[in-house]
């Protein structure tokens, strides 16, 4: 496996399809098990979060830092491995979901308000 | 708000700072809650799967597909936000992972075992 | 189904057992399952108060507090349902889970602090 | 700390309070703080069934077992603790969730079909 950077999500759905072909990992990598794996790197995430006020939330010391984004990656690497499995092309799903937000949340309405629609 | 195709997870932290700052929710989007909100949006996509069996999970139903990609576009929006707000980049994060998770895992060691180390 | 306040988790088991049993749901309660389920519940339940502060927590206007009851309700069900199918003691756990806390943070050494051991 | 069986959860929410309050971590049980660290526990539930098909998460490993029940007690601590700032009685809540339930998914009419209402 070589160090170079990755460019985009399509060079991160190759190379998490090549790591799983060579453990022979499909095998577990159902969409049912992907979904789990993903909420539980999301919790794992949130666990460094869940004694701090939203101040102390803002300001990790270097060490939580890099936990944090350690397991920022694990929740991107379950998305984009259950992206590639169910065909789905993440940058085009967050562009529409963009659009109904805007739709749904205009901002001269909803400004400073976090309410639900 | 244009309909263009967004190009990469840099231009969407800029398409979502824009959207918190264009209704002043920057307040609301601390990395506490920002995880939170990640962590909801994985159970909504997990729910879709969470009576279905492994086969089912892989052929959806047009409809629940449909569900899922805009539960993972969620996912990915919160994810992008944090990500702004900590100052990480993601695909650098994602690919020190999978060093790490290469050196962890070794091929021959771990073909066809899911326990974890 | 009566309207007997129940008196403890026993009863919740039976409940919820025959619960299954009349709808013929047994086949979907797998603890991979329920466990999913209950993950599900619990995020319903935090999303109730993600985006507020600590404050805002604790007050909570009447409609979301019942709301936040009937979330907390759903997590027992699934917790109890899962204890049945496992044979587990909740209680009995419960007490043999505090003790362990006992030993692991000693209150004079821990006092005011929320770090994990 | 005595070693006796607990009998209820009004004594499961009387031990809580005062472990609490010889920690002095009252200061980090709000509500908010509260659903975070039980949907923590829940994804550690999880994650012992995340890669297991449905029999095997039937038939666990004894160590696996113990972990899993206690994992499910730490559900049920901050589920309780929770239940007990914000006054709610959980068994009332659970017997008023299952009525709701029975209403909602009539036995003749759901049998053995898990769609969602």
């Amino acid at each position: 496996m070589d160090s170079r950077v990755m460019r985009d999500i399509e060079e991160l759905k190759q190379r998490l399809r090549q790591f799983a072909a060579e453990r022979d990992w499909e095998q577990f990598h159902t969409p049912k098990n992907l979904s789990s794996a993903l909420i539980v790197e999301a919790a794992e995430l949130l666990e460094h979060f869940q004694w701090l006020t939203a101040e102390e939330s803002i300001n990790l010391p270097p060490e939580t830092r890099a936990e944090v984004e350690a397991e920022m990656a694990d929740v991107l690497l379950y998305l984009t491995r259950l992206a590639d499995l169910l065909g789905v092309d993440l940058l085009d799903a967050a562009e529409r979901k963009i659009q109904r937000n805007a739709e749904k949340y205009p901002a001269h309405e909803v400004r400073g308000s976090a309410t639900k629609r």
